[in-house]
């Protein structure tokens, strides 16, 4: 399974995204709060979005992090095929 | 400022709300760790997905509850403008 395997080589952004992530982690957690207190729902939905812009950066970035490092990888190691398969299958969950 | 603004009538689902923004935080704080970890990234790219999907259904969920009960409080007391103006405007960044 492609899930399960891990990577060695290095991702240029990964502890971007990763800090990305936290930040978007921590965002959601004060929009679930404001939803808790009753704040102003078209608030409540304004700051949704901005989660969503936020995580439409992070995928971006992770997309062309992979793009330069893991898929340049396995194209020098002969194993595109399973990549490129692997990276459709998640464009395709990704861009509706 | 309307977003200083609490309201203090119910809101059906609130609840559900909360407990779905709680559900998709323990998401994300799953998908941070297995970047991290250096997890696959198309892997990571089709849970950024979900994330995105399960907000999307939450966000849903709001504006449901929101025009059931908000915009219908505000027209019985007559302060529509106000409110409907807040939500076109979430509207319009939500929906791009």
């Amino acid at each position: 399974m492609s899930d399960q395997h891990s990577h060695d080589h290095n991702h240029k952004h990964r502890k971007q995204i990763v800090n990305r992530l936290a930040r978007i982690e921590g965002h959601l957690r004060s929009v679930k709060e404001m939803t808790a207190k009753g704040r102003d729902c078209s608030e409540v939905l304004l700051q949704i979005a901005a989660v969503q812009k936020a995580l439409d950066n992070a995928a971006k970035l992770l997309l062309k992090d992979h793009l330069e490092s893991c898929v340049v990888d396995a194209v020098h190691h002969g194993n595109q095929d399973q990549v490129i398969a692997d990276l459709n299958k998640a464009l395709d969950n990704y861009i509706r």
